[in-house]
C-alpha cells in the first residue's frame, strides 16, 4: 500500500517534470526570432531594431499567455495523487496547443495586421484554454464544488475572450488584441463573489 | 543501508530528470519548423499558410508517437531501484532515436510523398521503440511474468506497425502512414485477455 | 495542515523545476548563433572561425551573468515556504528578462562597437537584476535584517554596474563592458564587513 | 539543524535540476542542423541525404560524449551533500564547454577533413573533461583514496585521448578521431584492478 503511494507519487513526479519541461521550454524559444543579421550599417541596424518592436510585443504577449496557462497547470494538478493513461492523454492535449503558441507567436509578431494571424494566434490559445478546462473537470471529480467552480472560472475565462476576438478579428484585425485584456480579469475570484 | 538507498533513489532521479528534460525538448522543438518567413502580401501569406497544414499534420504525428514513447518510458523505468551503467546506457539508446524524431518528422512534413523520407522516419520511430524493448527487457527481469509480457506487447506494438509500413512504403508511400494507425492499438490489455 | 505543507513543498517544487527549465534553456541556446556555413574553403573557416569570437566572447560573458543570475535566483527562493499568486506574478517577472538574454547577447555579439547594442545588453541584464531586487524584497519578508541587506547587496551590484555602462557607452561603446568587471564584486561579504 | 539539511538538500537538487536540464538541452540540440532544405527533386534529396551522413555520425559520436559527460557528472555530485559559492561556479565551469559541444559538433560534422575543426572539436571536449576533473579533486575530498583515484581515472580518460588527438590532427585531421576510440576504455576498473 506505501509502494503503491511511491509509485503514485512518482509517476505524478514525472507528469510535473515533463510538463514543467515544455512550458520552459516554449516559453523561452518564444524570442528565437528576435534575430539580428550580421553586417548592417548602424542607420540600417537602428531600423532593423525599431521592426522587432511588434515581435517584441508580441513575444511578452505571449509570455505572459504561457505563464498564466502554467500558473492554471499547477492548480489542475494540484488535486491528483495518481494519473492513469487517460490523464496522461489529457495532459498531453494541453501541452499540444502550448507547443505550438511561439510559431503562432512569430506569426502574430510578423502579420498583425492580417485577420488570419489574427484568428490563428487567438485559436491557438482558446485551445490549450479549452484543454486545460477538459483536464480540469476530468482531474476535479469528488472535489467540493467551490474549489471546482472558482478555478473553472479562472482557467474559462482565456479561451472566453480569446475566441470572442475571432469576430472582431474578421471586423479588424487591429481591434482584436483588446479583446485579449479580458483574460486579466481575476474571474474565480469574482465568481466566488458573486455566489456569496 | 539507509545510505544506499538514498543514494539509489537520487541517481534514479537525475535519471529521470534528464529523461523528462530530453521528451519535453524533443515534443517542442518539433514545430521549430512552422515559422512564417516575413514581407509576404496576403495572399502569399494564405498560400504559404495552407501550404504548412503536411507540416503541422506531421507535428500532430510526431507529438502523439513521442507522447506515447514518453508514457512507455514511465512504465520502462518504474521497477527500477537503481540503475547501474548497463542501464544508463540503454537509457540513452532509447533518447537517441527520440532526439532524432524532430528532424525525422520535419523530413516527413516535406517529403511525406517520397519513399526515403517515409522509411527514414518509419525506421527512426521503430529503433526508439525497439531501443525500449531492449531497455524492459533489462529492467523487468525479477518482475511477474504478466506483467512483463503486458508491458512488451504495450511497447512492441510501435514497431511492429511501423517496420510493417517499410515494405508498404516502397509500394506506396503515400499508403504507408495508414500503417501507422495500427500502434494505437492497446495491446498490452488485448494479450492479457487473450491469455485468460 | 499536514497536508497543507506538502501541497505547499509541491507548489515550490514547480516554481522551482521550471525556473530551473528557463534558466538551463537560456543558457544553453546563448551559441546556437555561433553556427558555420558549409562549403568554405580552408580560407575562408579559418577567417570566419575568428570573426566568431567576439560571438564566443559575448556567449562566455552572457553565460557567466545568466549563471550568477541563477544563483542570486537560488537565494531568492531559499526563504520561501509556499508561493501565492504574486508570488508567481513575481517570479515569471526575473524569467521574462532572462529570456531576452540570448537575444540581446547575439546583438552584443554582431555590433559590440554600436551605442544602441551595448545599451539594450546593458539594459537587459539590468532589468533582470531588478526584478531580482523586487523578487526578493516580497520573498525576504520577515527575515533577519543582516540576511536582506546582505543578500540585496549580493542582487543590487549587477544592475547597479549595467546601469552605470549604460552613459558611459553614449561616451564609447568599447569603453562600458569594462564597468561590466564591476559586478564581479562580492558586494554581500563587503557590506557585511563594513557593518561590524 | 534539520532545516539547514532540508535547506543543503534543496540547494542541491536545484543544482542536479538545472545541470540535467543543461545536458539534456545539449544533447537534443546536437541534430538541429540535420535539416532538409523544401523544394527538391527525389534525386536531389537523395544526395542531400547521403550529404548528411557525416552530420549523423558526428552527432552520434558528440551524443555519446555527452552521455558519458552527464555519467560522469552523476558520480561528480553522489558525494555532495551542501554546494556553496565555489562549488556552484566549478559546476558552471563543467556546463560551459558542455553546452559549446553542439556548435562544435556542427563544426567537425561540415569539416572534419580540416585540421582546425578536429582541433577545435577535441579541445572543447578535453575541456569539458578537465573541468570535471577539477570539480571532482574539490568535490570528493574527505572520500576514501580508492574511489577518488577509481573516478578520477574513468574521467581522465576522455580529456586524455582527446588531448593526444591534437598533434595526431596536425599531421592528419581523418587519422585524430581513432585517437577517440581510447575514450571508451574503462580506465576506472582497470586502475582498481592494477593496484590490487
Amino acid at each position: 500500500m506505501e509502494n503503491d503511494q511511491k509509485a503514485g507519487r512518482e509517476s505524478l513526479d514525472r507528469v510535473l517534470a515533463f510538463s514543467d519541461g515544455v512550458f520552459a521550454i516554449a516559453i523561452t524559444i518564444l524570442v528565437l526570432n528576435l534575430d539580428v543579421p550580421p553586417g548592417m550599417s548602424p542607420e540600417e541596424l537602428g531600423t532593423h531594431l525599431r521592426g522587432l518592436i511588434p515581435s517584441l510585443a508580441s513575444a511578452v504577449l505571449s509570455f505572459a499567455v504561457i505563464g498564466r496557462f502554467w500558473i492554471a497547470h499547477r492548480e489542475l494538478l494540484a488535486p491528483v495523487r495518481r494519473v492513469g493513461n487517460p490523464g496522461l492523454w489529457l495532459n498531453l492535449l494541453v501541452l499540444g496547443p502550448i507547443v505550438l503558441i511561439p510559431a503562432a507567436s512569430q506569426l502574430m509578431a510578423e502579420y498583425g495586421g492580417e485577420t488570419v494571424a489574427v484568428v490563428l494566434y487567438a485559436l491557438t490559445i482558446a485551445a490549450a484554454g479549452l484543454a486545460e478546462l477538459a483536464c480540469w473537470s476530468y482531474f476535479s471529480r469528488g472535489l467540493p464544488r467551490e474549489r471546482v467552480l472558482r478555478t473553472s472560472a479562472d482557467i474559462a475565462i482565456v479561451p472566453a475572450f480569446f475566441l470572442l476576438s475571432v469576430p472582431v478579428a474578421f471586423a479588424s484585425p487591429l481591434l482584436a488584441p483588446f479583446c485579449w485584456l479580458g483574460a486579466a480579469i481575476p474571474a474565480g475570484a469574482l465568481s466566488s463573489r458573486l455566489r456569496t
